[in-house]
């Protein structure tokens, strides 16, 4: 036995939504400092991968098929709890729910149905196509290639797009859409769980209209098939902004041109730093 | 006391919908058989419909603003329970969860955060625009216009398009998406509620590829705007088909030309009667 090894090698997204059985359907689980978003808090996708971590735990079906999560209130680092429930295994999927709570509050309540993507039917037909983007190299670091505040997330993962953000740069563009490619900067493999996370770890698409910050009220994520390993290509879109509440799209495509991962958040615009037009 | 008067001209979908408490958070249902779709079960707006009416009982927030959805089983007429669960009252918003259950068995699980739609700021934009159809007038109605097996649920919503559908014809377009109107048969005006309904009344845009039928795993529903009263246009698309899953999207644009309500779904192909290319 090596002990710690395996902590000492095993990626930050896996030693960070560990999870300990502590009870009937109970689990401890350890918010990391590593994906915080502004504020000191954690960023919501990676409440979303300690959920899922909780709920493949008890639920029979391998994969998480389709998951809908409400963010209560802000998950910071330190100690948290999540509670489950199996709602209901059927012969093809499995459905259950996952309450985050840290100081005996709820922050977060997700329910989930999993599945086995792995044998499901022939029947494919696409009407969209991944984002077109030149390679991954011959892009810019999203991060790197601007000054301004750091988040611990941006050292997590890694964004590269053919040109630098307008709003990064001080000059929003007025466009709430985006193509970038996307993967963890120490090196792993993306599977379905890290997918769940990743939909949710860029900066949100209404930066480019002069938002200031945006809060995810509710978070939707199918994952839709198992990732090739390699880049990510993905596409983040607004469409529309109505009396301070929009949605936001993100569709991940992996490196077969396979559309992997699709999601919608309602969010609240916190305040614009420039008027609407 | 006009015994009975209330029921004889209230509209079918406030007397179907209603819910009487039974206890603490419980509240009893009479699931009707006028919202059926084929194979004697009720459509799952419905049961939506149903649950938000429970869930408007005790959450002190007027109006539902998103909602997520899981379909357990199959909703049938006959009696029904809802139990309900107040998860977290804030300063603008309250989320609460609502369990449709008959016989003992949980058929629809639903989270849902309200807020009050009335007092929003005055952000807006707009990156997309309703669907350009000709008056209702001009249009025909999807259901009359065709012959063939005939669900409840389209006597009491019409929807109405430029031209008769593919799929009705037999000979499905190939494209999975659809514009019409839309509006209750008996005369009702349009308000958030019955929009959680409406975004799942038409038929599946995957019809128009073939596919004999769609379950519904979960949906998901924004209520942007208080709808004004008149014809409803929507626009529903399913974009990707994969491993016999898919997605559809779903939009209602008012009579004023505002987006009242988007929705998405995940939902399993039953069968298809043609391959896909």
């Amino acid at each position: 036995m090596t002990f710690g090894r395996s902590d000492s090698v095993a990626h930050p997204f896996d030693v960070d939504t560990r999870v300990i059985p502590i009870g009937a359907a109970r689990f401890s689980a350890h918010i990391s400092g590593r994906w915080n978003t502004f504020g000191g808090r954690a960023f919501g996708g990676y409440g979303l991968a300690v959920c899922l971590r909780a709920l493949d735990e008890v639920l029979p079906s391998a994969d998480p098929l389709v998951l809908s999560a409400f963010f209560l209130s802000a998950v910071r680092p330190g100690p948290a709890e999540v509670s489950t429930e199996v709602v209901r295994v059927g012969r093809r999927t499995a459905t259950g729910e996952a309450r985050l709570s840290q100081e005996n509050r709820e922050r977060l309540r997700m329910v989930a149905t999993f599945a086995d993507l792995r044998t499901v039917p022939k029947y494919t037909a696409l009407f969209g196509a991944p984002p077109k983007l030149p390679r991954p190299e011959r892009c810019v670091d999203l991060v790197e290639s601007t000054v301004g505040p750091r988040i611990s997330v941006s050292q997590r993962v890694e964004c590269r797009a053919p040109a630098a953000s307008g709003w990064r740069a001080g000059a929003p563009t007025g466009r709430p859409c985006a193509e970038f490619w996307m993967r963890f900067r120490e090196p792993r493999d993306p599977d379905l769980s890290s997918l769940a996370l990743l939909v949710d770890a860029a900066a949100p698409a209404v930066f480019e209209l002069g938002a200031a910050g945006s809060t995810t009220l509710e978070l939707t994520v199918h994952l839709r098939a198992h990732p090739t390993p390699g880049w990510l290509a993905c596409r983040a879109q607004t469409r529309y902004v109505i009396g301070g509440y929009h949605e936001e799209d993100f569709e991940i495509w992996d490196s077969d041109a396979k559309l992997v991962a699709q999601s919608r958040q309602l969010a609240l615009l916190h305040r614009m730093e420039r008027a609407l037009e």
